[in-house]
């Protein structure tokens, strides 16, 4: 790997916030403060820490965020209803769901019930379905993280052999279409896949969203290939890890992103310039 | 190729509509009579072709058809007041909007317009995030009719290679979509692909859908692997031809399927099948 192989997040972010903190303090002197809404259900780990990550990067970029907290038994009613006043609420203007969520709530319901125009990380079918068509929305945020990454790193993906290990509706299913827009050619692997490696190797760019613990080493990877860990895992001893065995492949691949310090530290930048894009198309 | 290579349509088409009519009898017992409303703007020439083996099939199957023709040059108001009138008519129980519209209309309005109840050929948003979402949806007739004929020659997908050439929202996407539920692992192609022979040669299974009269010749295809041409071309002579050059790789295929006479003979048994599915759905 050279020097300069290493696609870190935070210059992403950083050049993304600074965009975004100009943008606020245009709204701000029209009296205009965008505000993004987070509902929580219950205190599950993973959405306290994102929950925290987005409130810092939130108010880096000048952006109010109110937090609503149900209860982890909370009803399906209680959760609609919650919904239905933020929809309402013009001081809101982007709102984001915590997912999964319980199997208490029914996720269809609810998805069809947040209002497509604030739904800032395509959890409406409305915005799903205008992924796939290619028409504007807004992805959800760590697909659309993968695609900054790439882009600000000048890594091109026209033509290019994308392989995609994942083919979940949050990463996988979305990140093959944003690719596709960009015209890549990709491949989706997943846990079914026969002899995975033999795929994988061939890839110009690679990107692992399967949630396994270094799971990809040196039998996956195309020498100078970029490698996009978009894993997020622990060890025993509550150390984080990608998807990737960096170790093993580091003097192979030509680029690749650090866990942590890569994808998911652009992922909240996203948030917030949707926040920001639909406040100023709600304004306008 | 084995002299059962050939993957015929027909047989399949029949099965289906053996099935079917015995579904249609049932429910006429209950004094229900299945109806598809089919809406065309002007009088191009693919949408009367489709019009005439659409109805021909439904009238195999016992379903009544009923045919709004609007004039090539109508409004927006007009098309979109038929098809409420239609989403309204408790008589019609499925509605197919022949595509692509004229220019002069919003196809995009006119998706949001259409009751996803109703939609039996995946046109709605709502449908086409059922389609991403994994979850029970009327997928567009013709991916759906490549599965149909997979399935119905033993073609396993579990964990196999699959090929696709064309990106189309009617039939590349949703396709990999359908697969990718399957457990295949699939690769998308298209036009801005690199070395496009290179990727194809390597399927289990490819599929055609680029509209290239004769594109995939010997160059395109690995020995004894499953060929399904979608295209649907014609010469200068007005000769019907898919995408593959069948002659030229005929020997070396496994399984293909042949143009006319392939996947086109199934896709409006999948539309009747819908359709059927629906009046079901809605007398239950």
């Amino acid at each position: 790997m050279e020097n300069n192989g290493l696609l870190k997040g935070k210059p992403v972010a950083d050049s993304l916030t600074e965009e975004l903190i100009k943008k606020t303090q245009e709204l701000n002197k029209r009296n205009i403060f965008p505000k993004l809404a987070m509902v929580r259900v219950g205190n599950r780990e993973d959405d306290l820490s994102y929950q925290k990550a987005a409130s810092n990067r939130c108010s880096k970029c000048g952006i109010l965020t109110e937090i609503v907290e149900l209860d982890e038994n909370c009803s399906q009613d209680e959760y609609i209803n919650t919904l239905k006043n933020l929809n309402d609420d013009i001081s809101v203007n982007g709102i984001l769901c915590f997912r999964p969520l319980p199997k208490s709530l029914d996720e269809k319901k609810i998805a069809e019930t947040i209002s497509p125009e604030k739904d800032v990380d395509c959890f409406s079918p409305e915005n799903i379905a205008r992924l796939v068509m290619g028409e504007k929305c807004f992805p959800p945020c760590t697909p659309e993280g993968v695609m900054e990454i790439l882009n600000y790193y000048d890594v091109d993906v026209q033509g290019k052999k994308v392989v995609i290990l994942g083919r979940s509706l949050l990463v996988g299913k979305p990140l093959s279409m944003l690719l596709l827009n960009k015209n890549a050619t990709v491949t989706i692997c997943h846990s079914k896949t026969e002899a995975i490696e033999n795929i994988s190797k061939g890839a110009d760019i690679l990107v692992s969203c399967m949630g396994k613990l270094k799971m990809v080493d040196k039998k996956y990877i195309g020498e100078g290939s970029t490698v996009i860990d978009v894993g997020i895992n622990f060890d025993n001893d509550g150390n984080m890890f990608g998807d990737v065995n960096f170790e093993d492949i580091r003097d192979i691949v030509g680029k690749i992103t650090p866990v942590p310090g890569g994808v998911g530290s652009v992922t909240t930048s996203i948030l917030a310039k949707h926040v920001l894009e639909t406040c100023i198309k709600q304004n306008s």
